[in-house]
């Protein structure tokens, strides 16, 4: 099979829900997944694994419980595993997320917001 | 400890050595790893693990044995483990890596351009 290069514009360009990470890759057990996000997510936390954030596209804040980190287009964080975020945007951002397959949007704070099982773009 | 965004831009203006990644973050136990490409590395494989190249600035040509993935700016593509596979960069192009901790740059292609040990920006 002749594997073709993914690209990040192209595949956001297939969907418009907010909040729900669509996977493009996978690499060994872990996948990378592109989200449109806006407003303001839930208090969550993984506590089985830590979770990277990649803003392509806009500005980001991760609240933590004890202070804020902001990302703008071209920056990275990584919120450690079991560590309370909130993820906010007051514009829409677009982001790429890599976290371990299987790895839920809400963390341990299932409602509805939850989207078990993302799917694959 | 508070932990801050990670700018691309600004661990790039830290090094200018080619092929040798630089680690700028850590997801369990996965190392997130930027690099300055520019010309051809070597024929390698990752007998142990897949290896997902993200083009940051650039135009990257992956050759693999049966065909080959051009990758520009906002691309990426996740060379399966096992397969060999050669980075070939005309100009300079800068590159975002992720991969298992203690990957090592020339895979079982070990040689001059062997990079024991990536360090930390």
């Amino acid at each position: 099979m002749k594997r073709k290069a993914i690209n990040f514009e192209e595949k956001l360009a297939q969907f418009n829900d907010l909040w729900s990470p669509k996977i493009i890759a996978q690499m060994n057990d872990y996948h990378f997944k592109l989200a449109k996000i806006k407003g303001e997510f839930i208090w969550h936390s993984h506590p089985e694994t830590d979770e990277a954030f990649i803003v392509l596209q806009g500005s980001l804040t991760i609240h933590l419980r004890d202070y804020e980190v902001v990302l703008q287009t071209g920056e990275m964080f990584v919120v450690p595993r079991g560590v309370e975020h909130r993820p906010v945007a007051e514009q829409e951002c677009q982001i790429l997320l890599v976290e371990p397959e299987g790895t839920v949007n809400t963390g341990d704070a299932v409602g509805e917001l939850t989207d078990q099982g993302a799917d694959w773009l």
